[in-house]
């Protein structure tokens, strides 16, 4: 296996003992070489898959889910992920509205941890508890461990929160590595992260603000358009400033889908609600005023309403790099006349796009295994080795 | 272990390489040596498991599970399977009534399948849409693993559709073969497959279709009974006749139960709803018509009303071959007197084959186990040699 | 591993034989050799834990869990419990609300467990049937197993019922015995099982009975408070009192929570609900009598409130043996001025013990193991010793 010997030859110049022992909660908290070890490790991972050779470095242990709003795709990447390293899913389903606090929160981390390696916590609702949220779980089981509760730390693995999704954004970064050959090849190259029309509203903002925060590490030109009002969070502007500068890159926003799509290599149109009015959302959740959230879908939906040309058509893909950039999304995407009658994307757009689209979400399993890895083994780079080395098949044949 | 070389020997003589690779949907789309070497396999496997001897194929891997109507046995039957062969099951619920469709199946059924090796899929509620709704999933499948997308190409099992229910049919066989000693002594024997009546209405026609259509395939004398109205699809009524003509058996209808009945080998006396019925419920269905729908259901209640006297009793049972036929049923069955007033069969009569009934449906997880074997390992008999030669305990002792 | 071998010695000084094949349903039917074997095996598990070492005892096979109540500590600690012997758990949901019987408690009990070594149950809701509910379902599985119906007899585990919660007092114990240093230093010790004051209603008794009825079994002065009207099952009384008798210590009932916390070495103060008026909520529940359970739970709120003062203390803490009486509860408590206004307890003595409490819940996990590993395998000693000596790493490293 050539293959497996190259990501582990690649994985040993990496410094990615930071990852050992701390959870995952956003891309920009982790250096450069440590991205670099996920996807190096996700890559193994896959290879190791395909050569029919099993990586289960656990033999039992849970991993835990929480999803605090519906997931099926994330949902599976989970439990292929644990699967894959040998752990059983468990999920604490705590009901979706509440947002839980204080005593309850430390309670739970503990009481559901006596077993688990990982927590995998989905929490994208409210602005400003999501990933406050984690955090609270994660302080939990590092008083656990250090009071001898827990006979090992689970570690924590953000699914989604209000922030970020760092394990979309680093699945769809794998898909655009592997698409242009190399992550060196990116260099220069330009992505519109655009917002895009739906007839839904309050959709996350995690992805602009994950793909904002994570794509401007790599030298590449990273651009933001939005209508006026859809702002996403400016704490994370300023950090895709600052990763651009660092990485010989650039981060502008522009004012249409127009300017964004201009001689784009990569597109991301995508819609998302305005950060301002998912504030206001969650005091109304908090204060219970059924009415006050009725009015504000109803504000919301009209608002959505006055921009409906924000589509991704074939006559705006024809503007990018010579016709051909890459089209991203996270799925499920809003398909005009398809999924509903005007939406993100045109259905022959999507269509022409569907399979590659695909091909980006099933990194997903293997970015999140490879967190897991990084995180819970102390030499990566020895564990593939042995892995590679025992050959133990994943199914007979 | 004699026991295992006899299966082994007995499958190597069975052409069952057509099983290879694909989906199980409806029995009669299989070769007389494929259900034989479902049969086979299924005894080898129960026949491991009472030796104490594992048979985890694969290390990983997910089992999905789709079910679109309540169900415990078959889920724990499905849940017992994989686990069997080392799977992992992972419930994908997409809400019960819905009917989902185009794009929606396409992308679910990859997003679920990164990890996948099995989906089973139990969709029986409309007319026209469950086994639709297989094969669409089973298209997307084909699709995305020719096209990259899956590394592997999950096989689908059906259980339980709006046409046939091969894994209970099929557990049914076993159990009648191993009953009689043997699928060659089954020869001219008569089943008589009735309707029962039930005060609840809407039951799944699937199992007196499955029945005619998979029975008459070992030149037995299967004999459909029904009041007027309570019609099979007329399509598996003409697959019945032409197995029937294939395996020098016979299918006919008669009108009453105690027709059927009259010289019976076995009897499996169920209640089923009209088809007209639920074709006309599935469209009230897909035009939200909550009127309508409450409206059909008290019209079927007072039409299966009408026919209480279609009840399983023990002077019924004494018309039998000797007043000894074989009961069965699918379970749960309409007992008069203890799950309800009246109902498709007598206490006396259940409470006497209440062991027998048991065990019919305990062959289920083997019969699902034995398909996803050889749907999915190129090689089954030397397979299960290799797990009878390896001999590693399923348990400690 | 020195640590091992002490457990395995002192194990083989129990008889324990009696364990095997049976189910646990309640502490007091099982011998005091019997019991300690399960501290036993529970430490064993948890050492060979610690060391990394698994203890898959199985390679394959279903742990069938039953929760007839809301529960999340109970669900993981039986996940976890099943997972590290290497069992996959498959949840049966029946709906909380059903008191189920007769011919579908046999025929699901049977349905659910062709592939099942284990089957936990909680049900908790309804005085008098509870139990009882877990004893119908054994029998279903004795029947099923004698029948040849079932290829293996699957073992019940009471996690929680109307009379007893084994695994919480066994691990509740599990933790008293390690906080003072060994069972032997029990002897004398003062144990004040006490009613709490909650603003909620409708909890369960079958913690005060399960401690009366454990640990008066252990040479220790047990001592039950509560206001009139909330008297436990006259039964477990009883029980509790030949107990004290056989084992050389007391059980006695005083009026106050101050008399029980009197000198006391541990505290364990706790609402419950009235046994008169669980037995009254019962038939309102059989009768579907919405009205009446309405107006019974105002009552229970009413009479609840008028013992506000029934509250753990600072100041009552300080009246225990020198002040430092190890204080328990099973989780989650009513927190006064964090979880509610009044509760049982006040927050500082609670945050004095949280660690303390999450350790006396990290118990159960390896107690249930413990019990299904003495049910189900029958040289358990021997068992032990080949999992330490084949030390098979149970995550690598």
């Amino acid at each position: 296996m050539t293959g497996i010997d190259s990501f582990i030859k690649k994985l040993e110049t990496l410094d990615c003992g930071g990852l050992y022992g701390k959870d995952f909660f956003l891309t920009w908290e982790k250096s450069a070489a440590e991205l670099d070890a996920v996807f190096t490790v996700a890559g193994a991972l896959r290879c190791l898959r395909e050569n029919n050779i099993a990586a289960r470095l656990f033999r039992g242990g849970l991993g835990v889910s929480v999803f605090r709003d519906n997931s099926t795709r994330t949902r599976f990447s989970f439990a292929g992920a644990c699967n894959l390293l040998g752990l059983a899913v468990q999920d604490l389903d705590e009901g979706k509205a509440q947002i839980a606090h204080g005593e309850t929160v430390r309670e739970t981390a503990n009481m559901v941890s006596f077993m688990a390696e990982v927590i995998g916590i989905r929490d994208d609702m409210y602005i400003g508890k999501g990933n406050a949220y984690m955090r609270e779980v994660s302080r939990a089981l590092e008083e656990g461990w250090r009071e001898g509760i827990l006979e090992q730390r689970p570690m924590v693995v953000n699914l989604q929160c209000d922030i970020d999704h760092p394990t979309q954004t680093m699945a769809d970064m794998a898909h655009i590595i592997s698409h242009f050959g190399g992550v060196e090849k990116l260099r220069g190259k330009k992505i519109a992260m655009t917002w895009a029309y739906s007839p839904s509203y309050g959709k996350p903002l995690s992805v602009p603000q994950g793909i904002i925060g994570l794509l401007t590490r790599f030298g590449m030109e990273v651009v933001l358009a939005h209508p006026e009002g859809y702002e996403v969070m400016s704490g994370v502007e300023r950090i895709a400033l600052e990763n651009a500068a660092g990485s010989g890159g650039s981060f502008s926003r522009v004012p249409s889908m127009a300017a964004a799509f201009a001689g784009a290599d990569i597109v991301y149109p995508k819609s998302w609600a305005p950060y301002g009015a998912m504030e206001k959302r969650t005091s109304l959740y908090e204060r219970g005023d059924t009415e006050g959230i009725r009015a504000l879908e109803k504000e919301l939906l009209a608002q959505n309403g006055t921009h409906r040309d924000w589509e991704c058509t074939e006559d705006m893909m024809k503007t990018t790099r010579n016709g051909e950039a890459l089209y991203l999304h996270c799925l499920p995407a809003d398909i005009s006349g398809l999924s509903c009658k005007e939406g993100e994307v045109a259905a022959p757009v999507f269509d022409r796009w569907r399979a590659s689209l695909y091909k980006q979400a099933s990194y997903k399993p293997y970015i999140i295994a490879a967190m897991i890895l990084l995180g819970k083994f102390k030499n990566p780079p020895e564990i593939l080795a042995r892995l590679a080395k025992r050959k133990k098949s994943r199914r007979w044949s």
